[in-house]
């Protein structure tokens, strides 16, 4: 493999645009780009993915949970799988690239190898995820939970906007919730999971870079902060005896915004901030709002979680708000395999591509497959400014064809042999 | 009059507290204070202080737009009249004080006085404004602007929220939109305007004062700013590459809190801040704002708004976000009438209360009634840490014969001589 073989992945990139494009046909929403786990447009596409499967070359099974895993088998049966996929659900009105990329392209790949009767010694399983947004039943990453043995049944009892349980949906299109379990994978059975995946952030966009080698999924802190001050008549409370919400959290938001910006890697957003009964010519007695903070090392969103706390001390008690800062989610960073990144950077170099490294801010199921199985993501630059979970996503088929080839590069230099 | 006449003034207190009770029986919302315009709650409370009109000795009349006007006769036909009152109408769920105290402790001493066979030189006229507040047919200030013959006869197409007209809700209470011009009252006619009110805030509160004289009603200007920033993923956006609409508001609020902080009598409030389509992993892409300026001199206002606009801009450039500042509302501020101010402080003293000067911020029917006379406001300290539109307005007995003793002194020693 060489860089003259650009031409060849330059076809196969064509075909994984068609591909998204036709995938996304699979939609609840006419002209929005809506798939949501267990329902008829998410079973159309998996029906569409399992023939693209089968017509690669692939043997194809559906498990219990709803995944389609297509395997291309190896010549050594000994060998464990080298796993790559991505999701084929979608947030409501989101993108078409946010998870088909990762199913389409390998999945061309192996069409390629198979037309060429090429085989490695180990098997390649494309796994094309049920579900990892969690947008139906409000619970994520469902499909690869199922496959790394760590799904929750009392999730099963989650309803959707309509009072179906997920029990239900799953029952009514001919899964068995009681056959979840037989659908983990032994740890030792996966040699190494890479999950191809649009950016869906602007730095490789800003960099001018194609590719990104991922280092981590950030670890995550969530909170709700309540801020309950007084409220009064915007024209009769001089400056000085307000204890205005809003102001508080006004400077709480800068002060998040400051302290992030003093690590790369680290980010803070507020992205929800309500005034209860918010009116013109009221002082706010009332605020909600959101605190996201996330880090691709546990240790700087630690130390930044720790900081802002005390500055949310410290800004109440100088102003006189009541607090209350509830936690609502809290996940640990993922490292993706060292020796998977290296190997990464290496194809990358191959061809011609700069081996730029980079957190993932965003969840995947990388998160879960870790796991069981070593882990790597591999990223595809993101176009409009890095817009995702939006209809604006956008990508290139450029992009696809020298994604394919890092990705067919890897494949052909992987080997079980010294992973350190 | 003198300190030792306190007895009979704590009496007119209880009095006024009383009928501020029996008042707020009137309501549309069962256990809240709602009184809107021309309902039948309105039409009673209407009823109710004509017949203590009555009952203190005046002659009551009803004018076309529904104030309540009760005249006490003087002794010289000559003579001008002495206007006091407020407004009779609330806002939703809002206090009991806030006009009615006004209208009632002026009642309460008339009466008084007519029990005593006590007359003025001139007629002292107590009138009960029909609507001030604007929440109904969403236009303030109406039964001021009828008296002051500038009532925009195009309000009367207004609707309220179940789509009936103003013009409507007139004419099915008996009331002739044709005659609105007939309640105006010739320039001339007062010879001076006296509101008592609810502070409506808390500065006499924190400075242990039961009085104060209003030097001017505030003038303001608001506007509502719209912030066109990125949306973008929390997780995926790092933060020097953001356009985060909301810490461009947050950075805006602040600023307004600092430069307002600077003069006294200016105030600066957000009373609203709205992220479009906010979640909390989603970079805030549009934020709406509103921005309400108020101070009692133009000049410290206009100063203030010329700064904040300025660092809006700057705010706006440094972060590459859009914005669109629209103004909403001017009004610049009225000066109560120095010669009554001066008046007022000396009935003050009299009753040892320290003089003390403040502006309103709040909007008053004297607004426009001082175009057509002289206007002066007392207010009353308010309890609760100033909360007033808001059922948890309050003031104290004591205060309301404080209120009416200084009323009381203040109208036995006015005359028209000498007014400046």
């Amino acid at each position: 493999m060489t860089k003259t073989d650009t031409g060849n992945f330059a076809t196969l990139g064509q075909e994984i645009m068609t591909r998204i494009e036709i995938l996304a046909l699979h939609t609840e929403q006419e002209g929005k780009m809506t798939r949501t786990y267990l329902t008829a447009a998410h079973r159309g596409a998996a029906r569409q993915i399992a023939a693209w499967m089968s017509e690669a070359g692939m043997d194809v099974r559906e498990d219990a949970v709803g995944n389609v895993i297509g395997r291309y088998e190896g010549t050594d049966p000994c060998c464990a799988s080298l796993m790559t996929g991505s999701h084929f659900d979608t947030v409501r009105d989101g993108g078409k690239y946010d998870g088909p990329l990762g199913i389409l392209l390998p999945i061309a790949c192996v069409g390629d190898w198979n037309r060429q009767g090429r085989r490695f010694p180990f098997p390649i399983e494309v796994i094309a995820f049920c579900e990892e947004e969690g947008v139906r039943f409000n619970a994520p990453l469902l499909g690869s939970r199922a496959i790394a043995g760590s799904f929750e049944t009392a999730v099963l009892e989650n309803v959707d906007d309509n009072g179906v349980s997920m029990r239900e949906a799953m029952i009514s299109e001919g899964l068995n919730p009681a056959q979840l379990g037989a659908a983990a994978m032994p740890e030792g059975d996966i040699a190494a999971y890479l999950e191809v995946h649009i950016e869906q952030g602007p730095v490789l966009l800003e960099e001018n870079l194609a590719l990104g080698v991922v280092t981590a999924i950030s670890g995550s802190s969530r909170f709700i902060l309540e801020l309950q001050g007084t409220a009064g008549h915007a024209g009769t409370v001089p400056m000085a005896s307000r204890h205005d919400a809003l102001m508080a959290g006004a400077e709480i938001a800068l002060y998040i915004e400051k302290r992030c910006n003093e690590s790369p890697g680290l980010v803070g957003t507020i992205g929800q901030l309500n005034v209860t009964n918010g009116a013109g010519n009221v002082i706010p007695g009332h605020v909600v709002m959101s605190i996201d903070i996330r880090a691709d090392k546990d240790s700087i969103r630690k130390l930044a979680v720790d900081d802002i706390q005390t500055e949310i001390e410290n800004i109440c008690i100088r102003r006189g708000i009541r607090k209350n800062l509830e936690q609502t989610y809290e996940a640990a960073s993922v490292a993706c395999a060292k020796w998977l990144q290296q190997r990464l950077k290496e194809s990358m170099q191959r061809h011609g591509c700069t081996p730029r490294s980079l957190p993932s801010g965003a969840g995947h199921d990388g998160i879960i497959i870790a796991e069981i199985a070593p882990m790597a993501m591999l990223f595809v630059r993101c176009g409009n400014g890095g817009t995702s979970h939006n209809p604006g996503e956008t990508m290139s088929a450029e992009d696809a064809a020298i994604a394919s080839q890092v990705f067919a590069d890897f494949v052909e230099h992987f080997s079980m042999a010294n992973p350190t």
